[in-house]
């Protein structure tokens, strides 16, 4: 049992004060965990756009003080009440969305939208007592997606944390609690394309790139990456992209442009790139009789998704998906065991590692577009 | 062999002069089968809304003189070159849509989208040499959806004939070569509601209520018939359906009213109206996570299906379907060998039946919304 059991931890977090201003390594006091949650030693944490978006705070509510950080990897450091599937020294993913086990999505064959634990971007406190765990000089600072991975130790509702493989390798695994699953699962879980197939990929963020990666493992003999900036095609190769369509290049629709290359439509898109025209022309990209479309990215409040019903009636399918339609305590610990067996290259993803003291370094980075997942290193 | 074989038949067949105007029973000649095709008499057909629709030329192609008619049961009467899965004496559904077991979609594992021998409503002729094999005193009299049944002959692309079980009653099976199967299908092989789950049919016309049947014989608990013309309720019930909807007794969205009545959505929709609100209604009221509908109604040129993206992010499939997935060829004999075990109520769906010289009676019927299925006797 840690010594700290019971006890208010002080540590160091990054806190973001204000939106669009750089993160500030403060000491914060983290309360112990309630019934029904864990408390977390955070060994390492990846930047995902997500953190970056509720940090600039644009068209998102304002939450601040807050603390970011969603993929990390870490051990749980105690335990509260009513615990009983962990205990400390677990190695474990934190995620942003949960399964409680009891409800009817948890219950469902293929839901992973736990009505208790579902994501919610605009809490900032924990859901049993609507207090924030973390504090400075007594004063809340506030939770982000129920897992505020920017700090030494963090509070988690034990729904929310995936017990894994402690043979597992965090600094890599840890990519595995948001975009990596994201996409990876909208092909294999959803899209689903057999052997031999074409898959379109709209965006090659580190989502679209997941999700490639899912086609490229499901055997997909084309893979076609979609996205309005070249300088992501270089990259995009290494992922399994055996083509490439800039949008930009054609005076045709995209949908045309793809229905000439492959005689009719892909098999599959995976949309991962949040804009509805994309989404639009992801799913009229599909094959008629056969074609599914799976959308990924989450578009602005007021876009609509606009078609003529035809293009379903000649038998297209679309869907959409939530982190993969993974659950996250059923299945993550399946997904590293995978990577333990060798079939998944998560390395590929993660292109920077900076110590936690310059993650700013990281919001740089993400802001200039370089790269795919840079890790942040709590012990330094 | 019959002896007509490789001759003109000169024949009874209802030809419609002109949109909207009774049908007028005509001596005309049925030329011989061509390569691929098969000549069939008819002994029973029935009045689909569709054969209304071309007839009354409403915003579709005007193709006259015309002989309309694709619900319906015959016998070979000849074949032509190349034609080696059929035989004189072969009773027989012929079928608007076909399976030419060549094309990628006869080929695939889901589609029924034949690429040579889909529906085309606006085609007059045959698709061999571009003629009709109807005419009357040499003038061509055009075909319609490749069918042409309101005739004692008519010829037919093979195709688009389904061999069926001799022993099956002509008079009843007719009715599955298009509108039962349509409904019938969209539930039991596209939406695929789960035993025990809730289903809502939207719209109760001949195709909504062989849908609710699907429903029904798939195991579904509830039921809801949703249609704005209460009349369809009474007769809704002997096709399972549990509850009903009028949209116009609310004044919150149907969507609403649904959710309400089924904590949270229901599992399954499908829509058999053709009303592009409706179809946006059907998709809005399944349930997030799990919920799938299902799209068969035929919207007009310019409707456009809109919806907020994050209804699909969050779990829900949107399809649709053309005769309800069904292949003419491969899958109506078993449906046929369905009805022949008792697991299929066609007789429900017959509410009417008039002699050939009486078919304009089966239009009046549908006008008036009176039945469901009127069956013309070809020998009356
Ligand atoms: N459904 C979920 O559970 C879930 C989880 C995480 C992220 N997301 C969403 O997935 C999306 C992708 O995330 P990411 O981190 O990879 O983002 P990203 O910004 O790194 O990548 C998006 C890519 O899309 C490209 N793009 C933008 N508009 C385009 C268009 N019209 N056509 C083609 N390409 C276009 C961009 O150039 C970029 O390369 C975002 O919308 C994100 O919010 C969803
Ligand atoms: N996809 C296919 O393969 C296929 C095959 C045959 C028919 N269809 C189509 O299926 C649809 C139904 O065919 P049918 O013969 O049963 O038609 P129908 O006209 O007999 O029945 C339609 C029903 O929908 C109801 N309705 C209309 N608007 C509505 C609304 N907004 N909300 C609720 N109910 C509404 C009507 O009151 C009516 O009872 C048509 O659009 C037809 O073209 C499709
Ligand atoms: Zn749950
Ligand atoms: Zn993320
Ligand atoms: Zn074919
Ligand atoms: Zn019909």
């Amino acid at each position: 049992m840690a010594s700290t059991a019971g006890k208010v931890i002080k540590c160091r977090a990054a806190v973001a004060w204000e939106a669009g201003k750089p993160l500030v390594i403060e000491e914060v006091e983290v309360a112990p965990p309630q019934a029904m949650e864990v408390r977390i030693k955070i060994l390492y944490t990846a930047l995902c756009h997500t953190d970056v978006y509720f940090w600039e705070a644009k068209g998102q509510t304002p939450v601040f003080p807050r603390i970011l950080g969603h993929e990390a990897g870490g051990i749980v450091e105690s335990v509260g009440d009513e615990v009983d599937e962990l205990a400390p020294g677990d190695h474990v993913l934190p995620v942003f969305t949960g399964e409680c086990k009891e409800c009817a999505h948890c219950k469902s064959e293929t839901s992973n939208m736990c009505d208790l634990l579902r994501i919610n971007t605009d809490r900032g406190v924990m859901i049993g007592d609507g207090q924030s765990r973390f504090s400075i000089d007594g004063k809340p600072i506030y939770h982000f997606l129920g897992t505020s991975t920017f700090s030494e130790y963090t509070v988690v509702h034990s729904g929310c944390v995936a017990k894994i493989n402690p043979e597992a390798p965090l600094d890599k695994v840890c990519v595995l609690s948001c975009g990596f699953c994201t996409g990876f699962g909208a092909t294999v879980n959803v899209a689903k394309p057999p052997k031999g197939s074409t898959v379109a990929v709209f965006g090659l963020g580190a989502v679209g790139l997941s999700a490639a990666e899912g086609a490229r493992l499901s055997g997909a003999a084309r893979i076609i990456g979609v996205d309005v900036n070249p300088n992501k095609f270089q990259l995009a190769g290494k992922f399994g992209c055996t083509e490439f369509v800039n949008p930009k290049d054609h005076s045709k629709p995209v949908q045309q442009v793809l229905a000439e290359m492959t005689n009719g439509g892909v098999d599959r898109a995976v949309e991962c790139t949040g804009n509805v025209n994309a989404m639009i022309q992801a799913f009229e990209s599909v094959h008629d009789g056969w074609g599914v479309a799976v959308l990924v990215g989450v578009a602005h409040k007021d876009a609509e998704f606009k078609t003529h019903p035809i293009n379903f009636l000649t038998e297209r399918t679309l869907k959409g998906t939530f982190f993969g339609n993974y659950r996250p305590r059923s299945d993550l610990p399946s997904v590293v065991e995978k990577y333990m067996a060798g079939e998944l290259e998560l390395e590929k993803f993660i292109t920077h590692s900076v110590p936690f003291s310059e993650i700013n370094k990281a919001f740089d980075l993400m802001l200039r577009g370089e790269g795919i997942r840079c890790i942040i290193r709590m012990d330094g």
